[in-house]
């Protein structure tokens, strides 16, 4: 690293601060960009600049947006009578990328973890219940259901039901409250399967 | 992807044309700078923006640096009688990582490859070739090794092959011409080592 100029150690040591990223990668990722052109790093630098002051959160569902409501809230096509709260943008994307899922979403910006001191408090759980106590209580409530696809891992179930509690003590029943399917992937090898996905595919095993 | 904003979509396209970056990584990236401070993001603007103008090749070993001459080039303490041909920078930092040698380098920035249309005068041979004679034919010469450290497989073994036969022709017998040691790598099973590593390995076992 010493023998690298000043020009490529700064970038590559920032490239390192970044998720996944080695150091053997950064230098890798900062010669990278040395071939680029000139203009395309400059685009890259000012979207960089101006990306916190740009970007901020949807009012509503905690998207990612430019403007006060994200692209997916302000879409009069998205079925307004279901939520799916899902942790993280990404994993919003994950489902938009599939177009499997119309309805609106509330993003969590995280889980309920103990462990590293993230408490209910700490994401955006108390805007979803408002969100859904202010869609239900209107005179032309659309919302049906609220789809709780947190990741199933124990900080995501947990979050599940602490929502679910929640919601439970301010919504009367007409609102159904589902969870995501657990069972085998698509494609995959029951020999390598875990115990744990084998005890939900069987216990959740349908007619066939 | 669609439902991310610009200002993000800018960023984590940019970051997809990167080497192994994917459009879910690039995502994770992009919202990973979004929670950078303000001032760290400045700043590595302003380094990827001037970047290319600030660094250059060394004169001599085609290192990367800001100056004239590279750091190892300009350092006295490294020994000048021998010099270490590698393919690219990436290779000349894992010596330097390692410590393991203090000679000087020389950078080719790439390999012989027919395939993908890279002859000899694409990379830094010509420029190999002229550094040695000129080094070899001063009064005061102080070169007395060229090791050929490209990696070995078919286009880093023939980029040797091809540097060796053309050093032959223009330097007398005085030069001493080597190529790095082959084998297991430490650490390695021999049940899992493959079949040209072991050959290479059985051929050049050495006394205990």
């Amino acid at each position: 690293m010493s023998s690298l100029p000043n020009s490529l150690k700064n970038i590559s040591l920032f490239l390192e601060r970044l998720p996944g990223i080695g150091e053997k990668t950064a230098n890798r990722l900062a010669f990278f960009l040395l071939n680029l052109p000139e203009e395309d790093l400059k685009e890259f630098s000012e979207n960089v600049v101006s990306l916190k002051s740009k970007t901020k959160l949807c009012k509503d569902c905690f998207n990612f947006t430019e403007k006060e409501v994200c692209e997916i809230c302000d879409n009069n096509e998205r079925d307004r009578s279901i939520i799916c709260v899902v942790e993280t943008v990404l994993d919003l994307l994950s489902f938009e990328q599939g177009r499997i899922y119309n309805g609106i979403y509330h993003v969590l910006h995280g889980k309920i973890d103990p462990l590293n001191r993230v408490g209910p408090e700490d994401i955006k759980i108390r805007e979803l219940l408002e969100r859904v106590n202010r869609l239900t209580g209107s005179r032309v409530n659309e919302l049906k259901e609220v789809v709780l696809a947190t990741n199933p891992d124990m900080e995501g179930e947990a979050t599940a039901v602490y929502i679910k509690n929640k919601l439970k003590t301010i919504t009367d029943n007409g609102l159904r409250i589902t969870r995501l399917a657990y069972g085998l992937p698509m494609g995959a090898n029951l020999e390598y399967a875990d115990y744990m996905t084998l005890k939900k595919a069987i216990e959740g095993r349908n007619q066939f």
